[in-house]
């Protein structure tokens, strides 16, 4: 059985500059998978140009005449721009055509028109953004929500750690993953109170609940999942990645104060690129949208031709397994 | 004028074998100072007895028989242990006898037995604990609440930036300070009620509100303060903690790799030390518990010598310029 993955080949900071080549280096890994790169066909052609041995009958070009700019209010993608490559690709989604869309577009924008185009699951209140952070154990912590929900109320919270729980399970393969709740300590009686009522609700469910996690369980991977709502979720995420860009601004100052520093920068060079490979967040690239009738993944909007083979990656196993469908029948089971 | 500190000797996990050491540091660095150590006055004498050149004229040991332990729960510390160093500390406080308490004593019994003995000032609804984290500018960002208050009405955000903005003026000596409020988005119609409330109410205060700021702009250094309630504040903190711990973790581990790897260690140890130097939480220790009747600082549990005299140094400060009189004014200003 093949997969095929639908690509909004324009979105993102760099478009089929980035898109492209990644999708040609995953089809040339993959042999069971077909892409459609929806777009403006005069560009993709171009971009698809520099690939002569690239599987032609493997790629499908689907023209879109508009894009999602990375700044355009959600209104604006929405509602006037009906011919953009991310609403078409989602489309193939909604039609079959394909079974999973990535996109590096404008996270609001994307989470708008796949509610829009594609809906909700039953049972299904608010979609929420999931994605892998890098932890101590060198597996990926997954997290949610990262922004779609800033204000939540326990049964969300639940719902989120529900759908996470076939996400890992499905894209990492890890039976029966453990499912932390963000909290401010780690005795029940702390934290807020949508927290604490949250507890109660998921001591309720069969799924591994471990119990309460703070910040720092994040990155020693106590657990598989960390649960929490979209305003916290995103604030920790943007932190994380505001202190590791500090602390790599700081070695690079460092290495670079002199020559001889310079010189000793070259003689650390491989233990260094090595840590930076392990905690590459390139790596951990492709963000899933759960909660939706479709499989929609979101790159980083900067990635580059490596980070998003990454989301390609994770598109894949998702359409592979079945992702949507597994969710579907874990809450239709739920309701009984 | 000198400047008296009451500090809590038997606090932290290591109690006089931490603190006398860094007072009597403290105390040959300020010749303004006097320290009063509370404590069980045998161990005491046995800790000063290693520092036969300390000023014994600017010291005075106050007894207190109990000791709060960092797992003792806040009803246990608040009300059986009524002996306890960390009371008896911040009775010196309430009594006029000492300008600041320092306690590296557990967080919860600190705010709780401070707000019972001291009291909130007139017009601040809830205490807030602040402290300063490395950022890329070099100096430190301010950042409440860290864990006081988990759920928060807008005034209370509110009141924190007005604590905020004496203490960053007086201990830090920055005119005007710039205050951020921590969001997702730096767009107005982003974020959850709370916030999108106080971003409203900040406003009209005459505060330098520079707006919404996000995750990683604490660590950017784009505001000199940054407001948020005390879940985020909290989960925040930890996970920077639990991020910076990974990556030297990393680094560790990949330069012991191997008798190559350790070389290379040894050849590119001067730019890492200063790495390590220029983030290094020590430098920051020392919370401040704002919106109390008296100076309230709150060393980590874990704080050794070096850190601890960062704690006392914000004491010292705080008090010599009399900031809690000074946020007293303030909110007094503003009822009028």
């Amino acid at each position: 059985m093949s997969v095929t993955l639908a690509i909004d080949a324009m979105g993102g900071d760099h478009g089929p500059v980035v898109t492209v080549p990644a999708c040609c280096d995953f089809l040339e890994k993959h042999a069971d998978v077909k892409i459609a790169l929806v777009g403006n066909p005069e560009v993709l052609k171009q971009a698809l140009s520099q690939f002569p041995n690239a599987p032609m009958e493997r790629i499908q070009i689907i023209s879109a005449s508009e894009v999602v700019l990375m700044d355009d209010p959600i209104e604006v993608a929405l509602r006037r721009k009906k011919d953009s490559s991310m609403r078409v690709a989602i489309e193939q989604v909604r039609e079959g055509l394909a079974d999973a869309i990535i996109s590096s577009g404008n996270t609001g924008a994307l989470m708008a028109i796949s509610r829009y185009i594609l809906k909700t699951l039953d049972g299904v209140d608010r979609p929420a953004i999931a994605t892998a952070i890098p932890n101590e154990k060198g597996r990926g912590t997954t997290m949610l929500d990262l922004g779609a929900n800033a204000d939540c109320e326990p049964m969300h919270l639940v719902q989120f750690a529900q759908m996470a729980n076939v996400m890992v399970q499905v894209v990492d393969g890890t039976q029966n993953p453990s499912i932390g709740l963000l909290n401010i300590g780690e005795e029940v009686i702390k934290g807020n109170e949508v927290v604490k009522q949250t507890s109660e609700l998921l001591r309720q469910t069969n799924l591994n609940f471990y119990g309460n996690v703070e910040g720092n369980d994040i990155f020693k991977g106590t657990t598989d999942i960390v649960v929490c709502d979209g305003f916290v979720g995103n604030v920790v995420l943007k932190a994380s990645e505001g202190l590791a860009k500090m602390m790599s601004g700081l070695i690079k100052e460092e290495f670079n104060r002199s020559w001889l520093t310079k010189l000793m920068a070259i003689c650390a060079m491989v233990p260094l690129l090595r840590v930076r490979k392990r905690v590459d967040h390139r790596r951990y690239n492709g963000a899933v949208l759960l909660g939706l009738r479709g499989c929609v993944i979101k790159s980083h909007g900067s990635a580059d031709r490596f980070a998003f083979g990454f989301a390609l990656e994770r598109a894949y196993e998702a359409g592979k397994n079945r992702m949507v469908e597994r969710i579907a029948q874990a809450f239709a089971a739920e309701t009984k």
